[in-house]
């Protein structure tokens, strides 16, 4: 038996119990989790569902049954494999993968398990790290954490992945001048990635003034505080007065979207990638006249993950853990994150 | 002296006259034009702008200086030729491309001089080929026309080319569901040139059953008149119930738009070509929750151009010519042309 | 039990004899095999290995384990299914994608299974299709079948494939001139694939006039008999003078890979398919000097060959079956191929 | 009149003297020189021509004309303009692209000038910079320095920009590993990017141990001085004993490429770059068996410089200069590098 904190029901409170511990067949592998990071997505699970601007989009519609255990974002030991399993054995510290799919479809096929029409994912379709142990259905999701620390590393697993793909997406060089809007968790790790693989003139867009100020240190060239009301003005002149070639949008909210439209330039891309919800009006003559790309980014691939575990080991990125809570302050995790008390990253250490 | 047909202010008639013959200096080339197509971009300035949902976007805002000769698919003869001309000689026929840029901005480095800063696109932002010579500023913008009817190739300049560089975009394969919306004169080159280039289940929706016809024999496995209520449910079950892996939108109005989110599945890509106007409620949280693409097309580049006359030369497209106007005949042409009288497309023999 | 013929040592007569039928458990599947290929990689395996230039590269060494049924071109009917198949069903016709990899290693990753790190290819290193039934690991390695010859299908598993994969590496485009070497089962299948998917000006070279003749049916723009001794400098008149920017090279020997890098134009890329072995002198500065790449094509991976039954159904390209054999033939089938008295392809039809 | 340094005859003194001072019509820009690289293809084109292996290929025969002032690696200040000239001014601080094209061939159609077919390189087909001044013959091939050490800047136009692009071209990722032959002025500066741009594992090869120091200073995970029987042995090891994902070989010579081959992995990347010269025996089977790619690389485009400024700029790389030469001493500077008595860069200042 095992201890697990479990949504029984979508806004009630997460149950906190014994459960049968699970033991791992052919590939798979049983996981003892150090630590499992606490994520916007496992609010809206637990709320549910998404905002979607004339309506509520239920996770029950997309697949999700509860009870489930959340947390997605897992670090942790070894203890346990499949007679199947290679190149991972009991006392390896691992880094888990949680974005699993069915393996035959499209997505799955080139490796975008992320992308897969029918997803398995830890933590949301089946249960995930808000517990002492986590099976892990093949040993190929796990990938070794060596030379990072381990709470750290947990936070790789999905908003790290999600602003790297995000930031991949921009295609940004170094002529490039970006703008990301958002210097909350995804933002800042969004700021880092940036700085380390592109020479793009970087502004930061926020409401904070501190967050603004950590971008900076975290390699910005600029920072607004989009309560400015010259902030569209400022944003282009930073721009040569042509706008910015890409925009990445952590919030991805009816105000940011409307701005990252009207500064983007001509053949400018605009990634999407929070999941704040509700909606705006677009112009549709101006897509194909300033043929602009806009494109939604979602969590990222193996391959991705592995390529964040290098940037992190070689000190380029520091995912930044701001707090900790036990497993059996599961609830009060979530309830602090939903009122927007945690900076940076919170995880839990079962 | 020339005779040339001008507009000379939006919305009046264009006024037909004789004006001076430009003489070509240094790498500039003189052509005298055989055809030059009527184009909706033709309409567009002669109205002097776009509908953007909320207002009109004026093209002297774009930098549009009238009076100017419209007209900017254009084939012809090579009649004088500048001191600097390489390769191209007096009596070559040649298709023009007009989509000249300032060949310095990051889009003209890499030959997209179709996405210029600073556009000097013919018959828009300096003269083009409603006329019976046209001057070109520089011999790398001319394609010699060997072994294709010549009134078929002026096309090839810019609806031919602004499918092709759509039907790219879309990057469809052959397992691949893709939806094309609009069975006019782009349309039905966007289904030759997809038949062409992909194994694709190619499905063409549109409100006219005639077009539909024509559509289903260039190629189009299935057609749908949107007309019938049960459109969407139509397509999404000729798509596997998954939806379409992409959409091109040759219309782009918000009906389409609407109904091409509607049928978009994850991963997808929605083009959007056309320069209808209106604007659509955007849905934020579905962008990445998909991953999908919104992506404009915009005509294409040289390029692109030498490869659609290849297909053309090789009969794997034909570019389909329904009616015929005198140079003196201009004012006609485009009244027939926004009165919706043109299958296909409608040239001008000056 | 089922009637197989199995190579129990190289250079041996196939032993033809009653095995144990394989029951697929799982994610497996069992076909009944209706149509063969036979190969030139089956005379390899048989011969034992593969003439380096410097030495024999033995198969053995490469983890083939005798005995084995060799056949990777397989086409048949399903049987039996796994617990945990989905998608395919007993009576289901289908091509089988017959190179399997480890599914882990970076290239299985991204989909590309043909490039292993630790193949497991059927007819190679476990049982293939020289069988009345073949155990395929995995239901995700079925195509289905429908619209196609059945017997012309079979070939698109591996000759099919080798061809589309290198013609894609080539890069050809409209404005392009391409050499194809060889116009055996390889080198037509190659002209087809060619022509449909390109504009290129193509040229195919070969020894045998015969085969030329086919070539230039099937879409070869020209075609040269290397023993003309003015090969070169006719294939470089047929190039502007400057070169062939793509050169296929299904041959892969000595005076084949000489002529390809004397006719290669500057950025030109040459790639290698054909096995036939020998070494030549490579001149290193040109390489960088003309920035050209020299690369290898080996088989190719599931979604090719996907979009391979695409062009087939379409009828965009058609494999030619000269000649079919029963299973107790298959020494005369390997022998008959060995003493090159085979035109196109041929099978077996157990 | 200016002072400038030629050459008039292929392995004389070159001849330093008064000539007439260029000026600068339309689009031409005049460059006060202050810094010129010594490079080695100033070398090769003193001596007249490059080592094929089987003979000598001459300058002249690929369009050389003597005399000519050499120099392409260029930094200095604009001090006259054409009339035509946009967004550089008198006094602006300047890198010279110099691998400029026709404009008007597919390679310079895309930007990238540097694979031109007729190329007009400065220093190397029309003057270059050993001389007061150098006339650029349109205002796009200059980038302005800002915040970068001129005499630094200098080698991004040749030496950092052919580094870059062979980087680049090896496409390491996270998981690669990637080794380097050549510790000189190409091979750490390779060694510096690589470990900007990949988190790969960079194995640097030469035969030097001083230069191996510095390399391993740079960014270089492991160096092995290849006078040890055993290098080919220590590099597998280093690579899991499946070779190289990518071999970068900066010298280019029978015995570096013969590594090369020897440790690369299946599906691996050969960047051949150096012009030392020189053939191999090339085993034919072993390509397309394993999958390889071999490539060359020769300099780079204008937008790869700008990313190296970029990179420059942001400290990310520092190109090491170790010797100062007056115009004067111009045939002293050559002599030293033949003599392999340079270190790094060495540069002259007019």
């Amino acid at each position: 038996m095992m201890k697990a904190a479990r949504i029984v029901e979508p806004q009630k409170p997460l149950e906190i119990s014994e459960v049968e511990t699970p033991h791992p067949q052919d590939v798979q592998v049983l996981v003892k989790v150090k630590t499992v990071g606490v994520c916007h997505s496992d609010l809206h699970l637990w709320e549910g569902g998404y905002d979607t601007g004339d309506g509520f989009m239920k996770v029950t519609d997309r697949g999700v049954k509860f009870p489930v255990i959340p947390g997605h974002e897992i670090v942790g030991t070894v203890t346990e494999v499949g007679k199947a399993v290679q190149g991972i054995g009991v006392g390896d510290n691992v880094l888990v993968y949680p974005w699993i799919g069915c393996g035959v479809c499209s997505a799955c096929r080139i490796g975008n398990d992320n992308l897969c029409d029918t997803p398995r994912s830890l933590g949301l379709f089946q249960n995930g790290g808000y517990a002492e142990y986590v099976l892990v259905p093949h040993f190929k999701f796990l990938a070794k954490v060596v030379g990072i620390d381990l709470d750290a590393a947990a936070s790789l697993a999905c908003s790290g992945l999600t602003a790297y793909t995000a930031i991949k997406k921009s295609n940004a060089n170094s002529q490039h001048n970006m703008v990301i809007f958002g210097a909350g968790g995804l933002g800042l790790m969004g700021v880092q990635i940036a700085r380390a693989l592109t020479n793009a003139n970087i502004i930061c867009v926020d409401i904070d003034d501190a967050k603004l100020a950590i971008a900076k240190e975290m390699g910005a060239d600029h920072t607004i505080n989009s309560k400015d009301p010259e902030t569209i003005q400022k944003i282009l002149g930073l721009c040569n007065n042509k706008g910015a070639d890409c925009v990445i949008d952590f919030v991805n909210a009816p105000p940011t979207v409307r701005m990252g439209l009207a500064i983007i330039r001509k053949r400018g891309t605009l990634v999407l990638v929070g999941l704040f919800g509700g909606s705006i009006d677009l112009s549709l003559v101006t897509i194909p006249l300033k043929s602009i790309t806009i494109q939604g980014a979602y969590t990222g691939n193996y391959n991705d993950m592995l390529e964040l575990l290098g940037l992190a080991r070689r000190g380029v990125i520091n995912p930044f853990i701001s707090k900790r809570y036990k497993l059996s302050e599961a609830n009060n995790a979530l309830e602090d994150l939903k009122s927007r008390k945690i900076v940076g990253r919170a995880v839990i250490n079962p």
